[in-house]
């Protein structure tokens, strides 16, 4: 059956608040530089106090994955959950301006919509601190089981073991891939995501759940609880499913174990360093959108990093000119 | 008396949504390049639905132009309305965090924060559309003199003439700051704005209640209703106070008609044109920086220009990074 969507992604629907800081900020509250660290109400409203003037874009992992999917042109879906409160309202607009479709149902009464505070150090590198708010609604009940079946891919980022009931809505959705013959992808969010739920996401990517796996260099060592990468690598071609390693400026690999193929591409050119943030997800967007027009792996690289580079020449993680345009210098 | 602040703003606090677009989304909805028009909730509900993805950032003209002169060093107040929602919580972090001095109460049950939605063209410019909300709030109990007296220049924003009570604050503030002293500035906005108010704008520049007046080449036209440059320019030099006219690439002209001084300025080279959005701000806190430290009108020109020229080679219209890194150029 032909997809209705390319892909589908799950995540937790979020409003970034971007400020430039110094190194002694993290120094001062103890902040792991490239982490993510959750934060409650409270923590937040402190926090916020203490940062820069910022700037607000709409962000989420997976949820920039898909608008860049769309911003190549791709036909993406996202089930996230945001409240009917003034942020819930701009994440639902970019969303949708970016051709999305995300018909998740913003919660009347639950906590605010999502903020992810980030932090952005004169070397470009983010770190983040999230307040999940109205994301912790998000539920099985959020999924349906057809529109996860009219996509080619469904997407799901690591963040979602966060929430409470958010991996019963990504297993649920998962199951319903399956049935259709469909494809899953899972990105590893962050190493110390990958620390609080290990053997869940191990026993994910061991069993077959997940065909296509992103993770960066901290991640995958953590999965595999390895002391370098090539460790790692190893174990990752044991993989029923392809993984693709993202090594930063070192670009990255792609381990498709069952072939028994290890590609290596160089990162993507850039002329500036401005803002590591959704690095990752749009090398996730350009790599997907590869694979479900029909690219091979190496050329799925390729657009991948073509995309993380673009996004790390701009603030934010959402991209401010179309992605499309950047296709041809990769595909031709 | 020292004074407690170097410049205190009184403007519509904004905040801004600020999208890419293309030059027919501007001819589809009739609006004037550049231009600022106001719009009531409905349309800006209305034109936000067909507008793409954004970014939002904190905004309001002469807010922008006191983050500005706390971006350079200076000490600046600001008094404007925004209702505690949000969008309210944002823009009085963003100016706080600037060290902005922002005690202006938020309205509780007022309509929602301002928002400006933005299209940025691929050339660069801005076009605006302004849903008022909660400003419409500002009055003179607003206005406490003797902040106003605690300060070098009270400087005020055209636009205050569009809300209903806002220009009774803003005559308010005129005789407070005139009664200790002190110096008044106004920016014309927009050129239609002046449009609008032009027979009120003229009378308070003639009449002396203007020390510093901000315009640009379209608004100082309007002003005089006259045909072209040099001839604005000679009605110019005949108002008691000093005038600063800005030109986009040709730089500037400064005229202090009492002391019979013009001072032709050139524009601070750019690298690329990002977005107009804060020109004209961002030029006026650098020159009364500068005119707040005892530099003489040349240099406050030259100070101007460089700060504008830095704003536009970003999106959004409050600096991201420190503007006073900039003033060793221009002082050493």
């Amino acid at each position: 059956m032909a997809a209705a969507l390319d892909v589908i992604g799950i995540g937790n629907a979020i409003v970034d608040v971007i400020a430039r800081a110094e190194e002694a900020l993290l120094v001062t509250h103890n902040l792991a530089k490239g982490s993510m660290t959750l934060i409650d109400a409270a923590q937040a409203e402190s926090f916020y106090a203490a940062m820069g003037a910022g700037v607000e874009c709409s962000g989420g992992s997976a949820a920039n994955t898909i608008a860049g999917i769309a911003s190549l042109g791709g036909k993406g879906g996202y089930i996230g959950k945001v409240k009917a409160d003034q942020l819930g309202q701009v994440f639902a607009h970019d969303i949708r301006a970016m051709g999305v479709q995300f018909s998740s149902k913003p919660g009347q009464e639950s906590a605010p919509t999502a903020r992810c505070l980030i932090l952005v150090t004169p070397d470009g590198q983010r770190t983040m601190q999230t307040y999940l708010g109205a994301c912790v609604e998000l539920g099985p009940e959020d999924v349906d089981p057809a529109e996860i079946q009219g996509a080619q891919v469904t997407y799901l980022e690591g963040y979602l073991w966060d929430p409470p009931r958010a991996k019963d809505a990504f297993r649920k959705a998962i199951l319903a891939a399956k049935a259709a013959g469909r494809k899953t992808s899972l990105s590893l969010s962050d190493s110390f995501c990958v620390d609080r739920y290990r053997p869940e996401f191990l026993d994910l990517v061991q069993k077959g759940d997940i065909d296509i796996l992103f993770a960066n260099e901290a991640e995958i060592l953590s999965l595999f609880e390895a002391k370098d990468f090539n460790e790692a690598l190893q174990e990752a071609r044991k993989l029923p499913g392809i993984v693709a390693l993202t090594r930063s400026e070192k670009g990255c690999v792609i381990v498709d174990g069952p072939k028994d193929e290890v590609h290596v591409v160089d990162a993507a050119p850039i002329a500036k360093l401005v803002d590591t943030t959704g690095a990752g997800d749009l090398y996730a967007s350009g790599f997907l959108y590869g694979l479900t027009h029909g690219q091979p792996l190496p050329v799925c690289g390729r657009l991948a990093g073509v995309c993380a580079a673009e996004i790390i020449q701009q603030v934010g993680a959402r991209p401010q000119a179309p992605l499309k345009d950047k296709l041809r210098a990769v595909l031709a």
